[in-house]
Order: C-alpha cells, then sequence, then structure tokens
C-alpha cells in the first residue's frame, strides 16, 4: 500500500487515487493566515451574539442555549415560485425547487466550539437539528433537509461565532441521492446477511480497528477507505441501524454528542489549531409515501482541508476537477495520526 | 430565472442549485491575497526556468519554446507495480493503477501566461500537449491522458511560471469515466440526429448565443447551463465532431491556440488580474480495440474560483461537498459580464 492505488467509495461510486509518497514533496505554494483564536466571548458587531441586530434589523434574543432564525440570504425560498418558462430545447430544462435556510447558532459564547463546549450543551445542538429536521420536514413538499457547518475562513465561514445551516428542500439534493441510491442497491443483494451498506462498513472496520479514530457505547469514527479529504472522518452509529435524528434514544443522542466532541479535540489537536472543516449529517429523506428510503443510516461526513500544518492545506483542484480524487498520505496513516493526539481539551496556538 | 431553481448537467447527470439573487448578499469572509504579479522574465530560484536545476539535481536545458520532463513526485508510477494484497472484506479492494505525469512549461519567460503569449507560441504549447497524448497512449497500458493546469496559487499552483501537467493513466479516471459514460448512452438513443451530445449542445448554445462568450472558426466558448463555477467556461469545436488532439487539422490547432488567447484575455479583464483557474482537456480515450469510445468530442473544461473581485472566491463548501453545487449568479449574467470584458491584452493590476 505504499504504491500509487485506487480505491472505490461504494456511497458514491468513484475512485479516489491514493498516491501515499506524494507528502514527501516539498511545498512551495500557497499558505493560508492562521486563524485568529483570541476571540472575546461577545463581539459587539457579531450578528449572531446575543442581543446584537442583524442585518435585516431585527435585533437577536438574548438566548441561553441555541438561537436558530432564517438566513436573511437564503439561497432557497419558500413557495409559491412561478413555474419555470417552456424549455427552448431539453437540455436547458430548469427544475423548480423550493425550502428554506435556517442558521443554528450553537451557544451564546462568541468563543466556544464543539471543542469546547460542554456535553450538555452539544446536546442542545442535536435537540435543535432535531427539532428543525421535523419541523421542515412537516411543511409541504419538503423532501430533504441538509444540516451543516462550514467551520473555519478557509471553509467559506464568514462568522467565527460557532453555527450551523440548515437547508430545506423540496428535492432530495444530487449527493444525497447518489448514496441513497447506492443503500438501495446494497441492500436489494445483500438481503439475507447485514442489508444496510453502513451498517456492514461500520462492523468491518470496527473488526480491523485500523482506520477507528474514536469509539464510544453507539458510534464510531473512521478515516474511511475511500477518504478524499486528507483527514476525513465518517462518524455512525454501530450497535443497530438508525435512519434519522428522531430514532435517537437518549443514551444515543448523549453518545453522539460525546463523539462530535472528541472528534472535534482530535482534530484541534492534530495542528494546533481551531481545525477547519466542513461538516454535513446524511440521514433519512422526508418519507412521505416512499417505503424503500427507511435503507438510509444517519452518519456525519467531516470534510477538513488542511494537509501538512495549520497553514498549509490540501488542493483539490486541476487533476481533482477534471479526473478523480487523489490523496497524498493514506487513511490508515491519517488514522495513526488522529488517534495519537489526545482527547484532552485542546491546547490552541 | 430570477428564481432560484435547478438545472442538469448532461455530462454528469448532476444537479446545481441556481441562487441568483445571493450575489446581493454582503461579504464579510475571508479575501485572498492578491497574486504578485510583477514577475521577473527569468527568476534564478524557479525550477522551470531556462538553464536552472531541478531538485533532483538535474538542469533544464536552454529550451526555446515548450519544455517537457517528467514530474519528480509523480503521483503514478511505471510499472511493474506489487500486486495489491488480497481484501479482507469486498468492501476494501485496491485497484491497481500505473502511469507517469508529466510537467509542460509553456514558455522560456517565467512571467508570460496563455494571455500573453503570441498565437504562435500557444500553438506550440498544444504541438507538445498533442506530442505527449500520442507518446504516452503508446505506451504499456495507458488509457487515458489527462491535461490539467492549476493557474495561480488560489488555485494550488506553486510555481507561476506557465505550465502544464499531464498525468497518464492505466485507467479511465471516475470524471472522464462518467462523462463518456453519457456521451455513449446519448448517442444510442440519438441515432438518427446529431448523435453527438456536445455536438448538439454546441449546436444549441450557437442558435440562442444568451450563453456564448468567444467564437472563431471552428470553436466556441461558452459558460454551460450547467455552470458550477461562477465564471465556469467550456470551450469545444462546432463545426464537425473531433474526438481528440490528433484528429485537429492546421486551421482547427490555430483556431484553438485563437480562442485560448481570448478566453485567458477574457478572464483577466473580467477583474483586471491574472484570473486563477484549474483548465483540463476531455477527449478520447486510448482505443485499444474499443471501438464504443470515439463518442468523444474533445473540450476544454475551465474552472476559475473567483466570485465578486480579484481577491474574492467561491467558496464550494459545505452545502455543495454534502449536498449539490450551488451558484449566486445565473451562466446568463457570467456570460454578459465575460462577453463585455474586451479581448485586448489585458491591463492586470
Ligand atoms: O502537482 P502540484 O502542482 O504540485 O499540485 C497541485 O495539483 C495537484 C493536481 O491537481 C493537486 O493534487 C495538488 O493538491 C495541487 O497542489
Ligand atoms: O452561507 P454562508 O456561510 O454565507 O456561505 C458559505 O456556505 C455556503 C453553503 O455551503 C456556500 O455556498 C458559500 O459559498 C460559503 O461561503
Amino acid at each position: 500500500m505504499d504504491h500509487p492505488h485506487r480505491r472505490l467509495n461504494p456511497l458514491t461510486n468513484e475512485y479516489i487515487l491514493v498516491s501515499p509518497h506524494r507528502i514527501k514533496r516539498p511545498w512551495l505554494g500557497q499558505t493560508e493566515p492562521l486563524q485568529s483564536i483570541n476571540l472575546p466571548k461577545y463581539d459587539p458587531d457579531c450578528y449572531l451574539c446575543p442581543g446584537n441586530r442583524r442585518s435585516n434589523g431585527e435585533q437577536n434574543p438574548s438566548y441561553n442555549h441555541t438561537f436558530t432564525f432564517e438566513n436573511d440570504f437564503a439561497a432557497v425560498l419558500p413557495p409559491p415560485l412561478p413555474s419555470p418558462p417552456p424549455p427552448p430545447h431539453p437540455f436547458l430544462t430548469c427544475q423548480p425547487i423550493h425550502g428554506a435556510c435556517d442558521v443554528v447558532v450553537f451557544h451564546p459564547r462568541h468563543d466556544l466550539t464543539l471543542s469546547d463546549l460542554p456535553l450538555h450543551d452539544i446536546e442542545s445542538v442535536i435537540d435543535e437539528w432535531t427539532r428543525i429536521y421535523q419541523m421542515r420536514g412537516a411543511e409541504q413538499g419538503i423532501k430533504y433537509v441538509q444540516i451543516f457547518e462550514n467551520k473555519g475562513a478557509m471553509m467559506g465561514c464568514s462568522n467565527p461565532h460557532p453555527h450551523a445551516q440548515i437547508w430545506s428542500l423540496s428535492v432530495v439534493p444530487t449527493i444525497a441521492a447518489v448514496e441513497l441510491e447506492s443503500l438501495i442497491k446494497y441492500s436489494l443483494s445483500h438481503t439475507r446477511w447485514r442489508p444496510c451498506l453502513l451498517c456492514e462498513y461500520a462492523h468491518v472496520e470496527l473488526k480491523l480497528q485500523t482506520r477507528v479514530v474514536v469509539l464510544n457505547q453507539s458510534w464510531v469514527a473512521v478515516v474511511p477507505w475511500w477518504a478524499t479529504w486528507p483527514f476525513e472522518l465518517i462518524v455512525l452509529p454501530y450497535r443497530r441501524h438508525i435512519p434519522c435524528l428522531s430514532d435517537l434514544d437518549v443514551a444515543e443522542k448523549a453518545a453522539l454528542a460525546d463523539i462530535i466532541a472528541r472528534v472535534s479535540r482530535c482534530f484541534d489537536n492534530l495542528f494546533s489549531c481551531s481545525f477547519p472543516y466542513s461538516m454535513g449529517v446524511h440521514q433519512q429523506p422526508i418519507p412521505a409515501q416512499n417505503s424503500t428510503i427507511d435503507v438510509a443510516h444517519i452518519h456525519l461526513h467531516f470534510d477538513p482541508p488542511l494537509l501538512r500544518s495549520a497553514t498549509v492545506r490540501k488542493f483539490l483542484v486541476g487533476f481533482e476537477l477534471m479526473a478523480e480524487a487523489q490523496r497524498d498520505l493514506t487513511p490508515e496513516e491519517a488514522a495513526v495520526r488522529l488517534r495519537s493526539c489526545s482527547e484532552g481539551l485542546p491546547n490552541v496556538t
């Protein structure tokens, strides 16, 4: 495995080119600014802090746990929408879409990320995600609720006050749809054994241990066999098949908060910085009458860009945009390095 | 079309979420450093300049046109390779891959990009791409030759001396394979009319003109209906079906040099800077005995990251990594703005 080889991502059916020796080349390219880390507990100019005004003039409440509001520049809008004009050619078809974009602020404190928050505050965040998943899921025509977090300026986040976004859509978006299709195909051809691709995958990884980074009583965090980003993780429940947030029992929810905290601290400790990433929750689409969709097995993807240090990232560019994903160290090596990072409270520089 | 809607990319079968009003939101996030533009004609520290030494100790010749060498940190290596161990589980299968990585320096001048080079020098670059495509294609087991350019530090380029890379592989990589599959499917169901998806697409765009940015006697540059990057372009021949570089006649090659020059200048003029992008050539895989593969129609993708100015880029992050591509202005609007940029020699700041 020291030689270049390819691995298949069974969720997307895409290959990844693994070139382990590439990490040895010298890096003369762009470096990233270190994130400002001495954030104040409260920033009078932050539009997410309690009591401050947002750009539309509204005043935030003086909240104590999470705080949710509708994005002032939402990427999707509520119905009714004008129907698109008839296309001049089948290639030029517009598909209508409606929905809503919510912002979920994790905590009143401007400076506390998921690595710093007490577990019960992370549980409050999970509760809020669950509430929005159910509330938006009950709205007319909503088919998918995408929860995600962009952390760090390097990942396009424009406000360091920790928050997630939830985009609820009248369609199942491309990547979720591709993953679901793979799960359905797998379950149809593996009816007699574990019929869930991700349950089976968690089982295999737990047996081998090589790519496991964090484990607790319900969840496991693994650098997936097919990782694209240098220190990519997938976090999934391994004891039973769980389609969505609403299906978590009290212990599973507490364990999710625990593994999120431990993963975040591993990340922060790796390069002694507030580790940037994009995180997303994949789970069951909104049921309606479609019974095949309980193949979904809830999981979180963490896609962090850093490769060599707090200031040197991986660029997924020319070859990756035109041909296929390419990585510079093996997922097994990434797992060893992440495991070696203490899970204590991070000591960020 | 002022409302959010989705468009389908018929090459990849992926949807793009178009949210035209998002360009209006204020941007408080990361800005990018302006690229240093006062580059010297010759840089004694550049490992691509004529006569200088590379990291492996070899001395570059004092070349006059292009200069090609094998990448010292190649992502794929020549055969023979050790065969991968038998997988402990079908999920954990390694696919062997071999190949070679070449670097093609465009010109001895450290400071001249494709926007600045005389047309005959761009033709020399195309000649060199063609030579490598044929040479590597004749090597044992090579199935695909991926030509690409990462331009600008923002796109992971570690040396501003203009150059492309060519990765030749014993497999057809994921994205090229997906595009080819779409072309094959299309041709099978459109046997009586134009059987090439891209010939038909070029025809439609030329009739409508709305997304056309540059046109010459053989090639057209279009912001595709399904553009993901803000000012993405696809450049393709529209007069006849052309599978690969080797099939270009003299006039078509001259016209390719012309449209590359004009596209690059449009880009540079848009935000008065040396415009960063990743560019890639998609064309016919290496034939072997497979006769279906002449469905390939050569085209160039330009994926530029800038959105608002020379220092504010689009981040394809949380929603885009987890759900689907999302853009903040319509492709039609992008085409209008690009068309309005003079095609004269750029006046970069
Ligand atoms: O080969 P280079 O220019 O050193 O590296 C650049 O292009 C490669 C191919 O797209 C990427 O894998 C690298 O992340 C990027 O920095
Ligand atoms: O919504 P934000 O945080 O302003 O914007 C960020 O996340 C969005 C969703 O991933 C992206 O489309 C934007 O490019 C990014 O800057």
